[in-house]
């Protein structure tokens, strides 16, 4: 296909609170322009918006309108902003949030258009976490069992995935089950919205519905869950997979209108955030780990080969680019951490003197725990006050600071954790390797690169070279790419991120004395991570059971 | 001795920043009136006063004039404010903090009078602890020759104590040791100006000049700790003890003048402030352990025998009353834990919300930290954020925090470190029961018991009632039951501790479910405590290894 100069493509990233629409151009990947639109509802978390019925912790919901209002408002915007015709747009790819399934009619329609009152009608956002007794059945079952899925998720599949939320809404609620005829992905039901036409991706469909091998879980293990969820695939799931960057249909002349796109133009198939990203950050050779890193660390590498990682948060074929395997491990907690230490545990001075600097806190923490030599704070931590996803896959286990004295300082803390974050990946990627799947290269895409001092310390501790995406937004990026594919401009995604993708390279490289410090450092924090996390003390499972109910707090 | 109905006794408290006269009556300790007098030069860490000369890091001294100040201000203001007659009394007492010696000449004047600009000539006040170096090879040296009084120190002389500030001097300023005729605590000094005689008394001889079984180190010893410390004892140290409560001599027509006292009075010998608050708690019967529990905790017990138990800092016949082993343990951080919490890791919400409360933010925590069940969260600490004194007897251990998670609120750590300290408590405990020194009684004295969250965490944690002192003054009671059997008003200070001595019996009673939770999670912090305490890993120490100079901060 011969695509001319000024031929652009769109990128709609739908993020938690909101959307964001990229115009791109696709000879070089320039971003041209782009619009965010807030959701109306963001989260829903306490009450229904309809009714005000109050909801029961741990639950988190969306309205579908609120996505749809993105591809109504922010792709307009973006387009004016750009400047560009509409003429000019040659295709249109999304990213989604995921797992963020909902219930929908035979024709696509959110359940909760009819069922305005009944929470359990809603889209289930990727944190909503009150699944959890399902997904503990599901995984002591799958184990019990001995099905052969579960160690390609670590041995844990997670509450937050497609099959723990659909059987709470069997089993809470079995009205909205039955009423439900399909159960899709917000990833997919976007672009369903966009083309009329029903796709199911193979990135989804690895990652959060457990399709390996050429198929869902079975048709008995459905059965000895719930007899009523025996037909749960074949009934609700079930449909063909499309790879990545495939043309899911043509734009519908309601999503034309929506957008002020011309009908007719291409629409991909479904994508997630954080796999989308790799492209965009040309980081989807084997052995090229991508970190996206903000609230919460997710690690997306290819792979030649099929190996089970201890640990990791998944393996899918196709699950990044088609064709290779794609790996996903994961830290639950590292921005998190950072900013539940800068809300709950550093003192008015700092506050006062950040904004003095005209700083915010973590930009002054860092500039004082910046100065520090390595091993300077005296300190250790474990960075597990979310738990621990890979590679203990653990989440039960709790945070940890060691060497405290009475001049330790926040920046000290500060720097223990953030260097415990690093450890961790360290963990990650040792982890790979001793599997059999090297680590190359590695790549940052996420808010966290903007900070020099999380930066360095990752690259002194991992003894790598970071490689960081030279795009803000880079999810919207790696959509757009794959609308170019969709749209037959590339003949694949290796072609479109060699053209589109924009990566600085070795912006940090480790220093060799700082490496050779924390090498000694890693030690101590290995044999801390195995003495507690791997039963040489049980002390942090054993706290967690004293505990009397956590209250939801803050 | 017939005495007066009306008769009174001074007790004068040497504290770190201030003195504190009190006015007692001798026959029901009521206490009349006080006044206190802060030292004009406080603490002397960063120059000497005279010449503004610098001083090195880890430096404390003080100027023996502003001791002698509050003879001449606080005595006569305390007479002034109890309205008593300077006739009814007759007898004075002193504490001391300890162990602050100073070099003196023979008649006792002290040589920063003669040596005004060099530091060495002053008193090294308890604090001091640049002499590390000697302490250590005073250590090295007595375990290598076997020193059969070291095992009475837990193993461990301080640098803190008189030997290793007497050696810094010696090798640091020669001259100065030169010129010294005596090496005398400020507990012994300040007697000598009242009543114009050398007196050492028992307690600190035998806890900070390491006087056992009838004498002080052997010359062989100190020669080989230095030949030009051969003498040190003979020419500097030796002379006869007395035992506390004995009469040291007559109020002499000088410090009658200073005082407003009548001359002749009784003086007693000097005492140390943790040591003479036993008997003002009425807890000096064997097996009444008193905790002084302040910046730090200081536990002094009393037992009809000799036993060596594991850890504690100094066992010393006679050390609190005569004729009874006055057993010595203690924890090195206890509030100065708290206060480094908060000011350290409390975010200015609490600082907010305390200020508009009325409440400072220790008060405001304690009260959300009260509100907690047991465990409700989730975390166990290590108190060794100043080292551990007893039962670990090693400064090199750090504080640990375990259980941490983005719910963690400061509150939690708060109440957290509570419970640590009172852990540390109970291991001290159970270390003198299995010796075969059972603890039968706990009584509290010291700032902290003013906090009843602290209070009842200790009953519960240590399943014992509390008994408080009921004076806001116990060392200055203390001393002044000192002068009242000096005075021959009493034979001994058993019978002054009954008639004189004030304790509220069982103000915090251990709830057994609470207890019973303790239990658990002390067995927690048990093993934590040997693990990273008892060489399981010794990350501790390797930190300390690890980090650079530590810097003096704050």
């Amino acid at each position: 296909m011969t695509v001319s100069g000024d031929a652009c493509v769109i990128g709609v990233d739908f993020g938690t609170l909101s959307g964001r629409a990229v115009v791109v151009r696709v000879s070089d990947g320039a971003e041209l322009g782009s619009a965010v639109e807030e959701y109306d509802h963001a989260v829903i978390e306490r009450e229904l918006p309809t009714t005000g019925k109050s909801l029961p912790p741990q639950w988190a919901l969306q309205d579908p309108d609120d996505w749809v209002a993105v591809l109504q408002r922010a792709v307009p915007a973006a387009l004016e902003a750009a400047g560009t015709s509409p003429d000019q747009v040659i295709g249109i790819s999304t990213d989604f949030t995921a797992s963020t399934p909902l219930p929908v009619l035979a024709d696509g329609t959110p359940l909760c258009r009819e069922l305005p009152d009944r929470p359990h009608a809603y889209p289930k956002l990727w944190k909503h976490h009150a699944a959890q007794p399902q997904a503990d059945r599901i995984n002591a079952l799958a184990e019990e069992r001995g099905e052969p899925w579960l160690a390609r998720y670590g041995g844990r599949i997670s509450s937050e995935w497609e099959f723990a939320k659909a059987l709470q809404i069997l089993e809470e609620d079995p009205e909205v089950y039955e009423r439900m005829d399909r159960w899709v992905e917000g990833a997919d039901w976007i672009v369903w919205q966009l083309c009329g036409v029903e796709t199911r991706n193979a990135c989804t469909a690895g990652y959060k519905a457990i399709f390996q091998d050429g198929h869902y879980p079975s048709e008995d293990y459905l059965r000895a869950l719930d007899e009523r969820f025996a037909d749960f695939i074949s009934a609700k799931i079930a449909g063909p997979l499309s790879e990545l960057g495939t043309r899911a249909g043509d734009l519908t002349a309601q999503a034309a209108e929506w957008t002020g796109l011309p009908e007719g133009i291409a629409v991909a198939v479904g994508n997630v955030d954080a796999h989308v990203t790799a492209p965009a950050a040309r980081a989807i050779e084997p052995g090229q780990m991508l970190m996206i890193m903000g609230t919460s660390t997710c690690h997306v590498m290819n792979g030649d080969e099929l190996t089970e990682v201890p640990g990791m948060c998944g393996v899918v074929d196709g699950g990044i680019v088609p064709g290779m395997w794609g790996y996903e491990a994961g830290q639950t907690g590292v921005g998190d951490i950072f900013g539940w230490f800068v809300d709950n545990a550093v003192p008015p001075r700092y506050h006062d003197e950040a904004r003095e600097r005209g700083l915010d806190v973590h930009g002054y923490l860092s500039e004082l725990a910046g100065a520090q030599e390595v091993g300077q704070h005296g300190l250790i931590a474990l960075d597990w006050n979310n738990g621990n996803r890979s590679v203990l896959v653990d989440h039960d286990l709790s945070g940890l600071i060691l060497g405290l004295t009475l001049s330790t300082r926040a920046e000290d803390i500060y720097r223990a954790l953030i260097e415990a974050t690093a450890f961790g990946t360290r963990k990650i990627i040792e982890s790979f390797e001793a599997a059999g799947q090297p680590v190359r290269e590695l790549f940052v895409a996420g808010g966290l690169l903007k900070n020099p001092v999380i930066m360095q310390i990752y690259a002194d501790v991992t003894r790598h070279p970071l490689h960081l995406i030279d795009s803000d937004q880079g999810p919207a990026l790696g959509a757009a790419m794959h609308a170019a594919v969709a749209a037959g401009a590339y003949p694949d995604i290796h072609a479109a991120s060699a053209a589109m993708g924009k990566v600085r390279r070795d912006v940090y490289t480790p220093d060799e004395a700082r490496a050779g410090a924390y090498d000694a450092l890693y030690e101590h924090y290995s044999r801390l991570h195995d003495h507690f996390g791997r039963g040489g003390d049980d002390v942090m499972h054993a706290l967690r059971h004293i505990r009397p109910r956590e209250v939801a707090r803050g």
